[in-house]
């Protein structure tokens, strides 16, 4: 029998269960650190039992009293008892859907209803972070056939929270990422938006890249908009640029996401079946795939991006779902700033049309803005880029994106980082390429996107004709020692620009 | 700048780091929970820089204060600071050689270096245990090559200390595994010291089993020997049964097991690595590996044991280790105990003759005497089984026991588990086989390996006769709860016992 008590530690999505060694010994409970602890008691409102399993920290500090059973933050809430109720703490067997996350290691093939418990597990928080490493990996080494995948995604789908509007079609867009600053999510928006298009945009945070949508949006307003106040957005701006973390709409997707950060895994099945999952469950009829391909981006070859495409679409199909793909071609970042203040500068500059606004955010939006016209049926094949171009160059677009800043609750703009430095040209000549992860790696080395204002300013682009000393890009850190990692990283990398016809 | 803080909370081999938010808002560190942070600070003995990498809880609670920074237990001692020393804190790239791991990850061999400079990090608790599940999983789903293998084995072998004995030949025995109760060291190294072979026995403690060798050892005497305390026993009592654990012998190994464990992972890579750099690193010149086979032990077919012998051998070829493989059948647990307590008594009967004492356990041990005592030469060949008999018989191999454990440091026996539950069993007829991984998991349900009295005792065994009704075996445990969760797990088990011919 023990007191509970509250902890408040943040250890993200795991539950942590602390309990004071010498309770350990004196009760002969036989713990040891890290073993996995059923904690429960009564609750006094009906009369239940309310239970949590959670990973044991030993403790030989004033944080628990030997009577004490602390928990830490998402564990104590989870557990819904009051600070102080009596609470009991004994051994608990893994989650039997452990079991086959463990079969999938060893090569079996899992169904939905297989995925749908190994889900609801990780969505209770009763992983720990040992196991959904395991199963982040399982997923990741183990080739997936359709059918699998097909399994997962409807899995993720029925795990969470589903957005629903009256009126169809509901439009989306989605990149699949590792091209740095290319924002263009935060202008296709706006500019559907003034065409009267409905586009209920979430976005993530940075899983391993300098900036997430979520990351460059949130500089300008509030992205942590639950459900009830995304269809308030939505039905004051026509389309919102939500963070999908607060909609609960993949939750597990969420959770696995604090395994992938750090193991910087990022792979074709969860990455296909988190997207279209999230797709669906915002609402979305229709949606459009950017796949940016280059010999430095995420998908590196044209044969690589059409297999990639076919999976999606062929998933896409099987959860009703209108899905096109637009392969794109990504020789450096889009943009100047990498970073999510650099990056919504940008996004404002291209925008207000203001001069010296990235011509190549403008451009590749409006392509994808026409697609997706095109694609709902708003305007006839053909007539997607004029009509996009209009909203923009007319100030609509523009309109449109401060209805929906102000209906998610503005933000005031970040000052700039104080730390400052310049990388100048090593030689003469026209720049070929821009290396898209090591240059995203020196944006996330001065502190993106943790730090808001931090990231790489390019001042000049694939294709400009530079002389050697010249300026040719700006990082921007918090502390010099940021600084100092960044511009290390930079100078160890002889690929980060490329020079040449 | 922080002031240092020890945090008395065991997170086992991770480095945990410990911040309060409002020191990460005002300070705009822009770290986020599970970061990996750096802390650093001057020691004031030599002037120099000394540091730590951990992974980042946030704290809102009294545990730290904003101008502190907390250590967890290893990372307090690693750093090596005066609490209440000044530090300071920022972001950490990972440990480069996280790269390589993800490499393996994707399919790349490692050479020796790759794997040193690996285990070198792990060693000094650079990985959090998402990387340390990253490199398990890695060295589990990738095949290894005998060439990579060797060189994980010889990463491992230089990446601890070393024990050396001034002479040969030198003997070790170890078993893979997979059948419970089979506490053959415990007989076969008494029976070896008194024939006056030096014996330096270290054993892990459980994996995934009900109890290790050191487990049960653990029952009767002290095994955390350092090195120092293990030169002197082998010195009096030539031989010892220690914990590996406590000599740094394979430290790597060690703090890739606290991943392991939850996982239930235990592949042949690592298990192969593992166990011979712990034969080499012991000062080992012969070894005896017992590989049990049978329908539900951890090898199940001929095929596979000798596919495994074969790899052994050809790694122990190139570390210059003399092993031979004792290929042995297995249809159920060894002795009648399963539990470190139930075990030891096992042992103890058999080395003093008692009535009752477990014939297939006194068996089998003397076969692997034998096998050992002809390897190094200590009798011809043929005559090993007679000489062991004889040191049994005789009682020389009790009172060689005694020795080791009078040098180690006896321990008191634990009284045994206060709750004890009888299963009967279910028909009449002849025990085919007992099923080893269920049997196992029923004394751990009860509470093996931690509560060290808690496990299944055996009353009937392989070939027995029995009626309906008639108690098969008895569960041990230290509450009522664990007992209830063992009967429930047996009774769900058709399998546990097979009756038939």
């Amino acid at each position: 029998m023990f007191r509970l008590r509250q902890v408040r530690i943040d250890t993200l999505s795991e539950h942590v269960v602390f309990i004071h060694e010498d309770a350990v010994v004196a009760g002969n409970l036989g713990f040891r650190p890290l073993d996995r602890v059923r904690v429960w008691g009564r609750d006094p409102r009906n009369g239940g039992t309310r239970e949590i399993i959670g990973v044991l920290n030993f403790c030989r500090d004033t944080l628990v009293r030997p009577d004490e059973v602390g928990l830490s933050e998402v564990a104590f809430r989870d557990l819904g008892l009051e600070d102080g109720s009596i609470v009991q703490a004994a051994h608990a067997p893994a989650p039997r859907s452990v079991d086959l996350v463990r079969s999938k290691l060893w090569g079996q093939q899992l169904n939905e209803a297989a995925f749908t418990e190994i889900l609801r597990d990780v969505v209770a928080h009763r992983y720990s972070k040992v196991e959904l490493s395991m199963f982040v990996l399982a997923c990741a080494l183990r080739p997936m056939q359709l059918e699998e995948l097909v399994a997962l995604t409807k899995a993720m789908i029925h795990t969470g929270t589903m957005l629903r509007f009256p009126h169809a079609p509901i439009a989306d867009k989605h990149c699949i990422g590792g091209v740095p600053g290319n924002r263009t999510t935060m202008v296709v928006v706006p500019i559907l938006a003034a065409l009267g298009v409905t586009v209920p945009k979430t976005s993530s945070r940075a899983i391993t890249s300098p900036a997430g949508t979520a990351d460059t949006m949130g500089v300008l307003a509030d992205v942590a908009l639950e459900p009830e106040r995304l269809y308030q957005v939505i039905e004051r701006a026509g389309a919102c640029i939500a963070w999908g973390g607060a909609l609960g709409l993949a939750p597990a997707d969420d959770i696995l996401i604090t395994v992938e950060r750090p193991m910087e895994i990022d792979t074709e099945a969860q990455m296909v079946a988190s997207i279209l999952s999230k797709k669906k469950t915002a609402g979305a009829t229709h949606a459009l795939l950017d796949i940016p391909v280059g010999p430095t981006a995420k998908v590196r070859s044209l044969e690589h991006a059409q297999r990639l495409a076919a999976l999606f679409q062929a998933v896409a199909r099987h959860i009703d779902l209108h899905l096109e793909v637009a392969v794109t071609e990504a020789r450096g970042p889009i943009g100047w700033g990498i970073g999510p203040r650099l990056e919504a500068l940008d996004v404002l500059a291209v925008l207000d049309r203001a001069p010296g606004a990235p011509t190549d955010l403008r451009e590749k939006s409006l392509y994808l803005a026409a697609r997706i016209l095109e694609m709902i049926g708003a305007v006839p094949a053909g007539g997607g880029y004029r009509k996009a171009m209009e909203a923009l160059d007319s100030g609509a677009a523009r309109a449109a994106f401060q209805r929906i800043i102000e209906a998610q609750g503005p933000q005031p703009l970040p000052p700039p980082a104080p730390f400052c430095a310049t990388v100048p040209a090593p030689t003469d000549g026209r720049i070929r390429s821009i290396h898209c992860w090591h240059m995203a790696r020196v944006a996330k080395q001065a502190g993106a996107p943790a730090n808001v204002s931090a990231g790489v300013r390019l001042l000049r682009t694939v294709g400009d004709i530079v002389r050697q000393g010249e300026p040719l890009f700006e990082i921007h850190a918090l502390s010099q020692a940021q600084l100092d990692l960044a511009l290390e990283y930079a100078r160890s990398q002889p690929e980060l620009v490329s020079f040449g016809f």
